[in-house]
């Protein structure tokens, strides 16, 4: 199967340019380059969205715009209607997880339509879509602005991407278990010269409980260095004022 | 199990006030209330925050300043410092997604920890944390806002607030923050006093190495109280022995 295509962005009727740039910038942020316009309300260009496009210019310089969203959609497979919630509507609502999956799973190429600023889609723009979502928000507080709708769907959809995965930082890797045991050696024997395993018949479980609390650490060769030079130091300390006890 | 408390989020030196309002609206969206400062540039309260929060007042009304990001995560004890890579930092780098799996399975409460608008966490943020958490995006553009990240990071937490997750008991969680600043602290006294920190001008890279080491131990109450008195009992040997030193 081939890979499928990555999705379009349209934005029907969009008011502010800025709106648009900053859109854009969204877009581009998880690797969605296709932008398209249905009937911007101050046409297009607009001067307002390149400096909110942050850099994106790439998008908007691509942009396409449309009179209708039939016209916008027209060589897509899969139209997927973002909006808070649409009463009477009988289709599927999916979360953006979900339609991201779907839109992976396609050959065709997808559309993902969001509306105007104030009013979102309209009832015949969402009739027109094959799906709708919804980001799943507080009841008592939905308030995304368009931008941030955009974000969080191109997100979901740059999961599935080869291209988002995350950054790999080499970890140091626990050290052998050989050497945290002798770590343990040596933090044992300063504490027994120092008087700490007392009473001595309480000894046996305070080991135990040492040894667990230091075989969680996950600690590095070098970390296990650096405990050594930290228990030497002290150890030393105390050795050298103590004069000839040894 | 009792369910995780939500996690909070801190904002460690903001610029703009305007920022802190939209990072209270995005976090609300996504049912998360309490948002923590540490030194905002200018002052708090700061009158642009308002009116960009968009209604979100309950969270800027219940906002609290800190002057450093160790108080703000005190009763933390889970800190994730968000970035976009850190070079040299060796702590798990987790997507936004794992972190919230984690914040949802640990029964303490987790901090997520953003930078300054233009140059992100400092070293020594991230030093304190216990976790990175990286949103994956285009290694060609990336470029998200701060009310963007949080959104993001809210989002994916907000996932697991609808799942019943099965209940699991840790054993022994890990400590509050402020527990493990406080055994820092001792540490680094009683290795002052042994003359550990030389040569002086590597002091702050040691410090760090040490911060991070004793980071990673995820060690409870119980342990960290031990670790206490070992470092108490190695201390008041070499004093004791030391005699009118000090």
């Amino acid at each position: 199967m081939t890979k499928a295509p990555a999705p379009v962005i349209v934005l029907v009727r969009p008011q502010l340019g800025e709106n648009i740039g900053t859109v854009a910038r969204a877009m581009l942020n998880f690797g969605l380059t296709e932008l398209r316009l249905v009937a911007p309300r101050d046409g297009w260009p607009n001067p307002a969205a390149g400096p909110a496009a942050s850099g994106a210019d790439v998008v908007l310089a691509n942009a396409r715009v449309f009179d209708t969203l039939a016209d916008a959609v027209a060589d897509c497979t899969d139209v997927y209607a973002t909006t808070v919630r649409k009463r009477g509507v009988t289709k599927p609502v999916l979360t953006p997880e979900a339609a991201a999956t779907q839109v992976h799973a396609t050959s065709g190429r997808s559309a993902y339509v969001f509306g105007p600023e104030r009013s979102g889609l309209d009832s015949d723009d969402v009739a027109l879509a094959h799906n709708i979502v919804t980001v799943p928000i507080n009841p008592a507080f939905g308030s995304l602005n368009l931008a941030q709708a955009v974000i969080l769907i191109a997100y979901e959809w740059s999961k599935g991407e080869a291209l988002a995965s995350p950054p790999e930082v080499p970890l140091d890797p626990p050290a052998p278990h050989r050497e945290l045991e002798d770590l343990i050696d040596h933090l044992v024997r300063d504490l027994d010269a120092a008087g700490y395993f007392f009473p001595p018949e309480r000894t046996t479980a305070t080991l135990r409980t040492l040894r667990t609390a230091l075989t969680k650490t996950g600690w590095s060769h070098n970390d296990i260095r650096m405990m050594h030079g930290i228990v030497t130091t002290l150890g030393k300390a105390r050795k050298s004022t103590r004069g000839g006890d040894n």
